[in-house]
């Protein structure tokens, strides 16, 4: 049950959302430009380091919310998902998302795990300031997005067969925070 | 040295706020939501939160940039920032912001560690739902915020007396974007 009332109609974060929309708006504002950008990492790279901070940080409404959103952008690719939460590195993905991936890893733990010699290996991979930029801030907008939703025990559904439709609708409309006001899709 | 090329001469968020001004908007925006508002929780108190926070997940910067305008909204009372940060237990503060504190304390090691019993404290202390709300995602957006800064190394000045000006600054102009175009003001 919520630590607050909120609508139970709603799942996740988006009835944290609906409860406070004059936040909710930055919010989404922010979501859509960090996730929803090709430019250096595509979207599914930036959904994958969602997907394994939030993995990281045990929340299950977030790791399975943005790891079918990857699976949108991945077409359907569910298999390599599923890799970068248990062991990134054997995943099918480049050696820049690896060298990326370890550092969301360790500035999920903590800013000041993230070291010279992370940031140096992943420009060796080929990551660019931007594209290290990017990583670091999406890896701390999930720190933020894991630990509201959990801190405020938003309801999380555990049928994982609603999630889809879900990540479909977002991977359509984006994270604007006009989505958050229409009724979340039920499962296809 | 910071991880990524930015302007060295902007000290802390500054410099990456700089570095990427598009998401710099909505961070800005984010910010002045929840910390520039006396509904419910006084300026002040969310300062006091947000240092707390802060120092906790020990960000130098940010727990010193907090603090500082925390003590320009306490007219000067350094000694209860301090104490707030040392044992908050024994703070001259409400009872209420001191439940609330056990909140952020809890979120920031992760959102499952905010239990029932945490919140129904805060309750009978007087918090509203809108408290609890804005208690725990003013913890998630510092452990955003300094997560992004130590992530980065971002540069850190060490002088304390470099602090209060910029504070003051922030106390008075909030936290939008526009501060950011500006030269960081310098001791006074």
């Amino acid at each position: 049950m919520p630590h607050i009332k909120v609508n139970e109609d709603l799942p996740g974060i988006r009835a944290l959302l609906a409860f406070s929309p004059s936040t909710a708006a930055p919010i989404g504002e922010l979501a859509d430009l960090l996730l929803r950008s090709n430019e250096g990492l595509s979207m599914a790279e930036r959904e994958l380091i969602a997907t394994y901070v939030s993995y990281l940080n045990d929340c299950f409404y977030c790791h399975h919310s943005h790891g079918e959103i990857a699976v949108c952008y991945l077409d359907g690719d569910r298999a390599t998902v599923d890799q970068v939460r248990n062991d990134y590195t054997q995943a099918n993905i480049p050696a820049k998302l690896k060298a990326l991936l370890n550092i969301a890893g360790h500035a999920q733990k903590g800013g000041k795990y993230v070291t010279a010699e992370d940031v140096a290996f992943a420009k060796s991979e080929g990551a660019t300031d931007k594209d290290i930029h990017d990583t670091v801030l999406i890896t701390a907008l999930f720190c933020m997005f894991n630990r509201y939703v959990d801190g405020l025990a938003a309801n999380t559904p555990k049928d994982l067969s609603t999630y889809p439709a879900r990540a479909k609708q977002i991977a359509e409309k984006g994270y604007g925070s006009h989505v958050y006001t229409q009724p979340a899709p039920v499962a296809v």
